[in-house]
């Protein structure tokens, strides 16, 4: 799948989304769409940098590592994060164009 | 389930949800997370009035009109429509308040 495109719609409130902006767009929100894939991506994006290493999200879960991995891996691949080893770590960033143009998506245009 | 609590949080970006939040919020997101549910929220949101009869939304789409109604149902139940029946058919209109709501939680919060 391609990365979400981030210049690719008006708000919602202003004009239907084709069939296929919907298709990677949906992507996304489902992504979001799990209460501790949400929660992750939410911890991520308020972090410092609004970038993290796994081993800092760990110990916020009742949920093991790779259950925490899986999780990270659908939001990168849905384009709301992305990811880079360091070292022995994996650290995920927010993509933040992506998340802006979510929230333009939805919010109420200006004007 | 409670409809969405249109104050419940701060931009993902300046605070992390709590477990509770992300519950309802995820369940927003995932009703936005099929692309026939999500172009069909478009349709409504960008029609006059943020309004829109079943009979006007059907034409759009190659599925039937149970399917459709059972999308629509998935998204009010989500909080983000609702639902008011005039003479023989059932107007759905968004709510705006939600739809800020979730624009709000992910786009760059202003100062």
């Amino acid at each position: 799948m391609e990365l979400l495109d981030v210049n690719c719609c008006a708000p919602l409130s202003r004009e239907p989304l084709t069939a296929r902006q919907a298709v990677d767009l949906a992507a996304a929100f489902k992504a979001l769409g799990d209460p501790v894939r949400l929660r992750l991506f939410s911890l991520i994006a308020s972090h410092e940098g609004q970038e993290a290493c796994v081993c800092e999200l760990t110990g916020e879960f009742d949920v093991s590592q790779p259950t925490i991995s899986h999780h990270l891996k659908v939001l990168r691949e849905a384009g709301l994060l992305t990811s880079e080893r360091r070292a022995s770590w994996v650290y995920y960033r927010v993509r933040a164009e992506a998340l802006d143009a979510l929230g333009r998506l939805l919010g109420t245009p200006v004007g």
